[in-house]
């Protein structure tokens, strides 16, 4: 049996674990919380931390195939890892591009994959010397996760808030849509490419707070969408799955944001809507067999299941029975005994193929479904 | 969150902790193999012998509501455990009538559920008198399992592979078509039944060969069946699943053969075609949600695959890459380390619409997939 590590033990883990079962493979997890919700779910857990070489290596030195489930591992580790022959999904060179958000931006103008303009800023003393450059979105080139490391700068009055460390500075653009499409590429450069997912974000949060698949997209468009991931999937010449996160902007641009190079929150609803989820797809392509099947049968709603503002403490979700009378919803709740407020500690998947009727649901169930204690 | 025990570690544990993840709900096994199918998908592994009284009432002890993978457990200590408060879906009392062939045709009988007539048999001496009862089949009240404890008695010739032990001689009937209807049976009463499925047994291992879902049914015939099975799982006033395995006879009768009171293999399918699976439905109904939706959004057909004759040892899967390249193929493999001739290694779900594409897939499926060493 083939083995497989995942550094990471959080939700996306633990979906991969579910879907790990189906193949024949032994997996371990490296992660420095034992109650992590990806835990019990595979065969060797391993306590440690992914930043960490000495802890990275020695996990590694133990499987055949190696993959992440968070971007913020040690890479250093994962390189020396893959010169002594342990397949790592993705590269480390792709993952290192990726990483970091400066080397990412730079990547795409290199490739000629439209993005917004940006401009490579060290400090805060050269963020200053760019007001004409501005309303623009301050990014930290590493460390940033859910919104944190994202600053939106109009005028000079923001400029307290920026921050003082390398990253860019990119041009704030009139976004009309928010998209993302998910691509596996096999261990022989065959690419799997999912349907366009749209996403509406929570503004105060910066978590998604529900996504419909597929996205609303002319087929120009979304024939532009789909050739733009691919070619960031296929340029960082890495087998793994890829979420490409685009832009549609108001003249009607598709622009690409960022990428993950890894199982992502705008790829869940396809456990329940293709015939190869996301998770399957990596475990098709971890273990060299072909790609899956990542066509849709039925359309679908997403909505997150965050800690409710105002609880900190033992979760308890409120609204499960009314949500499971509900004749087309799955929950997936991730195992996490403390809820906080905007934590990620579920999602539920909607689905059907009236566009209207699923958000009118998805609205609904926001209001049905809290995390609180 | 609740806690929640299986008695049992096979594939169909597997399958319920896979998906038990999705629910707030911490897991335990009780089996005496701690390299089981289900052993590291489980928050709590517990090795012990589901037939010993002692230890599953300790391990009983332990959760809020315990359920079954296998028949074959101590119902003493299932009794003890629901008398101390501890819920046990499917109830020792149904467990009672369905572990014993005996009981669980007299049950039939007494609510009318029509059935192959049948003989109460205790020894090899009453078998002898009954001969005028042949073509018919001996099942042993307790034990048998997977085509064991069973044997077709047509003359006095038959008469030294009968068995000498308690049991029944049920009346051989001219069987047409094989289905099987599983039904969930929610804490407060509420049903839902899953679509008939058509199975074909390999006649050499009394094995599942593949089944096909929906099953070919008349819609009178389909009613019939559906009611009938439904009868039977109303009538045992339990919550849990039920898999009623029913025969159509050459003269268009329905009648039972038998039930199990648990997740089954004809239920496998479910994971892909159901918008709630079997373990799904298990899972709401041990965590007093609603049941779910058993609609079928496609058909399917199932292929078992089980150990190949003359492979004994490590096992090995056969054939996955070309079975993967068919986009419309899910595999389930089971964990087992050793295979053996007959030995039940995974099954393969293959959906789509076309009953006869189905079935020819099927058939070129067994070819292709093997579990050999």
């Amino acid at each position: 049996m083939v083995k497989a590590g995942i550094l990471g033990g959080g939700q996306l883990g633990r979906m991969l674990l579910q879907q790990a079962a189906n193949y024949p493979v032994e997996t371990f997890v490296l992660e420095n919380d034992p109650g992590c919700p990806a835990s019990h779910l595979c065969h060797h857990f391993v306590e440690g931390d992914i930043r960490k070489f000495d802890d990275v290596y020695a996990f590694g030195r133990q499987v055949d195939v190696l993959t992440i489930e968070i971007e913020s591992v040690n890479i250093d580790a994962l390189e020396q890892l893959a010169a002594a022959g342990v397949k790592v999904f993705p590269t480390p060179a792709a993952l290192r591009i990726i990483a970091n958000k400066r080397l990412q931006k730079d990547f795409y103008a290199e490739h000629n994959i439209p993005g917004a303009p940006y401009i490579a800023i060290n400090n805060r003393q050269e963020l200053e010397q760019h007001t004409w450059f501005f309303p623009a979105v301050q990014k930290l080139a590493e460390g940033g996760y859910d919104g944190r490391g994202v600053q939106v700068l109009t005028s000079a009055a923001d400029f307290p808030s920026g921050f003082d460390a390398p990253g860019i500075l990119e041009k704030m653009i009139d976004i009309h849509q928010e998209i993302s499409v998910i691509i596996g590429v096999s261990q022989n450069g065959e690419t799997a490419v999912f349907d366009p997912v749209e996403m509406v974000f929570d503004p105060a949060l910066h978590l998604l707070d529900y996504q419909v698949c597929p996205a609303d997209l002319s087929p120009e468009l979304r024939l532009s969408a789909e050739t733009i991931a691919l070619q960031v999937a296929t340029s960082l010449h890495s087998p793994g799955l890829f979420a490409i996160e685009l832009f549609v902007d108001t003249e009607g641009n598709v622009l690409v944001n960022e990428t993950a190079p890894r199982v992502h929150n705008s790829g869940h609803h396809t456990i329940e809507t293709c015939y190869s989820s996301q998770y399957d797809m990596l475990w098709r392509i971890l273990l060299g067999y072909p790609t899956g099947n990542p066509k849709n049968f039925t359309g679908s709603a997403l909505v997150n299941l965050i800690g409710e503002r105002g609880y900190s403490g033992t979760a308890r979700y409120e609204g499960l029975e009314k949500l499971l009378a509900m004749k087309n919803t799955s929950i997936h709740c991730y195992g996490k005994q403390q809820t906080r407020p905007g934590r990620k500690m579920g999602h539920i998947t909607v689905t059907g193929n009236d566009r209207e009727a699923l958000v009118r649901q998805a609205g609904d169930i926001k209001k049905m479904v809290r995390v609180i204690t």
